[in-house]
């Protein structure tokens, strides 16, 4: 039998979704469970194989030529295994080899979301003919991938391009995972609005303290909410410049739940771009919001799989 | 005629070193001239014209298969063109089209003098067999360059790994680059020396104020001397954190001036890393002397032009 698609997962701390995909990018099969994040590690793992054994229940399934899996990490691709930070019971969980198990054998492919996300937006999305492109995920978290010299680079155990953890302020605040001034600490959507709150910002009669309700003030002119998003902007901007800096990035695409706060986060941080990037090589670097939807880890994961380059290869298969 | 041996340059603002460099990196003809730096653009090449002029004469120049070149940054790799900032009277220069007229036509590969230490500490240094590595040199500036998934990651103008001009500290002082709190702008050794004298170090009788006159001082016990090394060796840390973290290197080598300041600055260095480097995929990162010496520009541009694959394909030249 022809085998022209690819089975894949998208493992988060809320839902665990899979899907039969085509070498363009098409999803012909989805299953979904929720993610039972505070269970035990093999419970966990049972939501996976209902996934996988709903996928293997299509009459396309004999088509699927591989299964490749994005995860909230850390991953440990160089080993197989998984420590999501939102899922307890897996702690260098070997999610390889039972995913293979589960799958009939398919060769298996693991990277971390931020890199899945990246794979889809280079495949299908904003980066799209980018050979060097870092494509990052705003939201609860900061997570993000890379794409050099038209790869995808997922780096040895899968997490490379996670510049949610890199410090742009090494005397500021504790972030939980240890260090200080990373750009998550600064610029996540908790972040955003718990530094409104302490600006002095109130929320409206819904009591709605989210980065969006923030970003809703911001546009009617809350000025401590345009300096809490100008605040994250900067460290943003910082990173993104730090990454152009040292890998020659041209494009950084910006998804999420804030990255859609549009202009009042896209505005102030091209404004701080000009301050950080400041070397001829990384001035020509442009952001720009994010296309693929919330299908992107999904796609990413179905890249992944194809091949290590993400865009070109996939369009061969 | 067996074409076994590349000819190299070194391009610096002081000196313009040349050699015809085997397949093993060893220097079998060497040439130089001081760098007319503060002469116009034709006046300098002129200067390396001499120089490739010197090999030419050389009965081993018809073995010669390519010219690498590393210059003092920033290069464009893309359009063949210098800007060293030392060197003003180069501004876009044309340098890959003069230099391959001079040397007779020959292929010529330009990579910025960060990369090309890189380079040559990955072929035959302290990176040697490491597929992930960022080599460093800490002296009057501070520059860098990658090996990722064991090849030379120039990037696409030839300054990757520019970690000297990475913002570790968003609201720090402003750099000469233009941004602010610049790895350089902390970890420098006219940095580290000018913060040891602002802190009330003061040189002995020769008057001599470099930062090894500071590392002096600090091993002696001068706890300003000490406290300047330490903050120098934050700032790396965190920017040592932030790229191993965005590309997953496992090791940092350290060469240059201010790194041959050894425990002094590796010691601290080491444990901040512990502070910056959290996430369970960094943890196992490194931290090295370099080996290479003086010829490691030379080595470096010699197995630049020997492939990209810094290592592995010059060895099989």
């Amino acid at each position: 039998m022809h085998t022209d698609l690819v089975a894949a997962l998208d493992i988060g701390g809320t839902k665990i979704a899979g899907a039969l995909v085509d070498g363009h990018g098409g999803i012909l099969v989805r299953a979904q469970r929720a993610t039972p994040a505070q269970e035990d590690g093999d419970t966990v793992m049972r939501a996976v194989e209902e996934v996988l054994g709903e996928l293997a229940a299509s009459p396309l399934w004999g088509r699927a030529a591989a299964l490749g899996i994005g995860s909230a990490g850390p991953v440990d691709a160089s080993a197989g295994t998984v420590s999501p930070v939102n899922v307890p019971g897996w702690r260098g969980y070997p999610l390889v080899e039972r995913a293979r198990a589960a799958a009939g054998g398919l060769p298996v492919r693991l990277i971390g979301d931020g890199v899945a996300i990246t794979a889809a937006e280079h495949w299908q999305g904003a980066a799209r003919g980018h050979d060097n492109a870092l494509c990052m995920v705003v939201s609860t978290g900061v997570g993000g991938g890379l794409v050099l010299g038209g790869r995808l680079h997922p780096g040895p155990t899968g997490n490379a391009g996670h510049i949610g953890h890199i410090s742009v302020d090494l005397d500021g605040d504790p972030c939980p995972c240890g260090s200080r001034g990373c750009v998550e600490r600064v610029a996540s959507g908790p972040n955003i609005a718990r530094r409104a709150l302490a600006g002095g910002w109130r929320p409206g009669p819904d009591g709605d303290t989210s980065a969006a309700a923030v970003a809703a003030a911001a546009r009617a002119g809350d000025p401590v909410a345009v300096a809490s998003f100008e605040r994250a902007a900067r460290a943003l901007a910082a990173g993104i410049a730090a990454t152009a800096t040292l890998v020659e990035i041209d494009i950084a695409v910006i998804g999420g739940g804030v990255g859609k706060a549009g202009d009042v986060l896209l505005a102030p941080l091209r404004k701080a771009l000009t301050d950080y990037a400041t070397l001829s090589f990384v001035r020509r670097l442009t952001v720009v919001p994010a296309q693929m939807g919330t299908d992107a880890g999904l796609v990413g994961a179905a890249a992944a799989a194809l091949g290590t380059r993400a865009n070109a290869t996939a369009a061969e298969v």
